[in-house]
């Protein structure tokens, strides 16, 4: 049995101004016409009932999630603190081991849920090969074809080829390693043997779960008392409060032997910021992406997006303007990933209403 | 007697977003806390009683503009039409014989409403000085030492010095040259000879009545119907179809003979753009103005300006943003002149919301 736990508690502040607290990067139509994460669910409908979909996001902002998706009640999770992404992983673990009638041999997908993917067929595809890889015991991550050296991305470095599976393009994984400089990812590009780190992963329940004993023995303890006591809202609550705040990644994958990794070459992004967009959306003959209500004279390269009245432009290169909720964001694209820290700011300087 | 004469019919499309169709710009408070033609009229104050002070706008702002002024009714005069700075000049004119004891013996400066100065002692004395010249029967106009080799401003070459008057600083004119490019102004400001052209003239009413008859005959005819049918309404608006749309500096001052120019020095700005907020307004220590609600990250020499919601800056360099009216424009500073074409742009497109 094949299950998906879509992750859907980021805050996702690097969309701001049209990102908010109560209205994080996965609900936003900012690529294609529906939320980021409707369109997740909607990718998924090819391979799995909507009963074995699971949603986790957080408690302030289950009511907008559900508004989005239409799932059973029941399989949207609402972690009562924001934890990353293990501890997610794990209470989908424990959720699913609950659930299957194969409790612990049940196989299931990780997907982020604000993520870009043009080629659906090659997604699915890779899934079902993935699928197959982790019914041979391995915690499979899938790695994407680098197609320029992006900073903003962790890479995985490829060992040898799982040659005794007969599938083409799944390897053991020989590390992974975290953001790299522009040198060093340019270096990573050219030499081949370097995949982006798509934040997608496939495993057994009973795989994952023995990860996690291993190398996150506080968090597994946690999720056992959590199981012991019948999932109780306040034993997940307790249990939350012990849980360390660290990714699958840097927790269980870096540390893990039994990884492998699958290519996958489907046109992926993780749209990370408002820069990915010019990657993304259809662009006009001088390479502007516009949307909403924009006059551009003589400008080139530049992600130009409103909703809330009129952008006019003259002469710019290679900048962003997003005009939303009575902010407007201006920032060189390169610089596109520091809107963190302009929300940051904003905290900061108590502009609630802008948060 | 000496009267003053404020130019108030700009449309001034260069301060969009914040200007419109009729908020123009000399109604705004861009520089100081009160409009600029509020800050105009209290400038000739020590100077001028109001009752000699008229100003000269545009039928469709001569409500907005008298909730800024506070002059006799009768002071305020609305043309019927826009038609340049030679048509209100020669309307004043009249006006002004009409109402002055002295008739045409009468002296008159014009004024630009929307101006920058920044030593008041100075200007009112440079006025005075002025009138002095112009009761000798010269067409005198204030010439600005210019600082820089702006491109923005026509400038004035200057003749022999009037000598024969003993005052300091009043020359013949050699030539009135219109904006000049970079090069050019360069070698303005470097051989010391040329001045900006302010836009501020002083008169006697019969040498300018007299030039508007001699360079202008058509627009003469069309005053001496106006003084012939009593000042009605109706003869006003029927001379403003014939008028020709002419500036004074290109209708009159280019081709009359009895030109001086006196050199003001008083820290004097057209305000012609954003972009000149940067060099009249206190900036930060990276080079920055704002003023409303902006947060800033790793910016400099860029103007940031909003009064209607919050600005987000990340990264800029020279760049002008300007967020107002539910519109936001962004330019490099110098591309700011070219907001002009942004505003007729958006004539075209029909975002009358928006002029």
């Amino acid at each position: 049995m094949f299950y998906a736990v879509v992750l859907a508690g980021g805050s996702g502040t690097r969309f701001w101004p049209k990102s908010r607290r109560n209205q994080p990067k996965q609900l936003l139509d900012i690529v294609g016409t529906s939320p980021l994460i409707a369109q997740t669910l909607e990718r998924l409908e090819g391979l799995f009932t909507r009963e074995r979909i699971l949603v986790i996001t957080q408690r302030g902002q289950l009511e907008s999630v559900r508004k989005h998706i239409d799932l059973p009640e029941g399989n949207v999770l609402a972690e009562p603190r924001s934890r990353n992404t293990a501890a997610a992983i794990g209470l989908a673990a424990l959720e699913i081991k609950r659930r299957s009638p194969q409790g612990e041999e049940a196989v299931f997908a990780v997907l982020p849920s604000d993520h870009y993917i043009d080629d659906l067929d090659a997604f699915l595809k890779t899934l079902l090969l993935a699928k197959d890889v982790a019914l041979k015991g391995y915690l499979v991550t899938i790695g994407i074809r680098p197609r320029y050296p992006e900073t903003g991305y962790g890479y995985i470095e490829l060992g040898d080829p799982l040659k005794e599976l007969g599938y083409q393009g799944v390897y053991h994984v020989r590390r992974f390693v975290e953001k790299p400089d522009l040198a060093t990812a340019a270096r990573f590009v050219e030499q081949g043997n370097h995949l982006w780190n798509s934040g997608t992963f496939v495993w057994r329940v009973r795989e994952i779960l023995g990860a996690l004993h291993e190398h996150l023995p506080e968090l597994y303890a946690g999720l056992l008392e959590i199981e012991q006591a019948g999932f109780t809202p306040e034993a997940v609550a307790q249990a939350y409060e012990t849980f360390p705040d660290l990714s699958i990644d840097y927790g269980v994958m870096e540390k893990a032997r039994n990884c492998a990794v699958v290519v996958g070459d489907y046109g992926w992004s993780d749209v990370g910021s408002w820069s990915a967009l010019a990657e993304l959306l259809e662009k006009d003959e001088q390479g502007n992406v516009t949307r909403g209500e924009v006059v551009a004279l003589d400008c080139s390269r530049s992600v130009l997006y409103s909703d809330d009245g009129l952008i006019g432009a003259i002469g710019l290169r290679d900048l962003v303007v997003v005009l939303s909720g009575g902010a407007v964001l201006v920032c060189p694209r390169e610089r596109a990933q520091d809107v963190r820290k302009l929300v940051e700011r904003l905290k900061q300087l108590g502009k609630d209403e802008y948060l």
